[in-house]
């Protein structure tokens, strides 16, 4: 009975594992369809949000069922609950994903992103496919020091974030209202993808400790 | 033993009824600290959404105790589970009511929001703190019908959230970029408070029920 519990948290976290793989992949193809207006890739990433949340919704699912049958106590249970969160942030991380998707769809055949903040929109997407990478490792391997990186990371992605905005801010925005608009909110959804991944490290400590989460980022 | 998880059940759904009121009422000051230019007022909401924050950890810790000590099942065991994620809910709503109050705090004491758009911003805060007041009363009566509500008040919430997009969207937008962003980010926080009011409804329902909440809203 318990050999199978413990198989069954094992599949868990190996799923958990295997979404956040799939929401790193998401955004790192919704970043490439958003620069190269490519619109094949965009509709993949919407397929993918799909996949991502299926799973979730199987992750709670399951974490229900091994709550109500085994009744886990202690770090087990800490597992099981932590796993319906960190799922329901990695289908947000996916909707996020598609987000970004969308715009790059809604612009096509044109490119959503003006030539001056093209680096700074890719530095944005590569800083949080890298933290979703992080937070992958962080399930599988359940490493503090590896979560703790993702603070550091994250302050990149936020420090890009208030650039773009400086940028749209100030008096000298050239490519007009439409666009300003959709730079805004692909400079959103990449800070708050990254938050969510975040969040996952956090949670992961917190199985790990005992402790509780620290509180969300306001932001 | 049982009289006393019945009362802690109770207890812990009198608690998301009252983080519900205040997300509701974050909202409401929100929109008149936007609309009015008021200081204090955002300043308010900033303090409420740490209120908030701290219940949704006590909400969340509670609700890891009755999962270890009484080991509900079933219908019960439905309501802890999703007392953590109405809880999280909440916590997020408080938070976009605190991105509105900080955008009116950023702009004071100019109005962050310019003539042509004031009546929709002041439609989509209406209708979020009218879902979250509805919000409210499916968590205090359970009942499936108010729930059933929901979906038609986020849908004039979405309606309005389009209709500033097209706004921004066409060339006769005449207030700058700056304004523009501001907008768009706004109709944004406004929209996706309004969706975790629509999941608030679902969980509850499938409380109620015993289904699974059905798919998020992939928006």
């Amino acid at each position: 009975m318990r050999a199978v519990f413990h198989q069954q948290l094992t599949a868990l976290s190996a799923e958990l594992g295997e979404m956040c793989g799939l929401a790193a992949s998401a955004m790192e193809r919704a970043t490439q369809a958003l620069l190269e207006s490519d619109l094949t890739l965009a509709e993949e990433v919407l397929d993918t949000h799909e996949l991502i949340a299926l799973r979730n919704r199987h992750v709670e699912q399951t974490a229900f069922k091994l709550l109500a049958l085994q009744q886990p106590v202690a770090s087990e249970l800490r597992m099981v609950v932590g796993s319906m969160h960190i799922a329901a942030d990695l289908d947000r991380m996916g909707a996020l994903a598609s987000h970004v998707a969308r715009i790059s769809r809604l612009r096509h055949p044109d490119c959503a992103v003006p030539a001056d903040v093209r680096a700074s929109i890719a530095a944005m997407g590569a800083g949080a496919v890298k933290l979703a990478r992080i937070a992958q490792e962080v399930l599988i391997t359940r490493d503090p020091d590896t979560a703790a990186r993702l603070r550091a990371e994250d302050d990149a992605v936020d420090a890009e974030h208030r650039h773009l905005f400086t940028l749209l801010m100030d008096h000298h925005w050239q490519d007009g209202v439409s666009c300003a608009v959709d730079v805004a909110l692909l400079s959103r959804y990449y800070e708050r993808f990254a938050d969510h991944a975040v969040e996952i490290g956090k949670r992961v400590v917190f199985e790990a400790t005992g402790g509780m989460p620290s509180h969300k980022k306001l932001a």
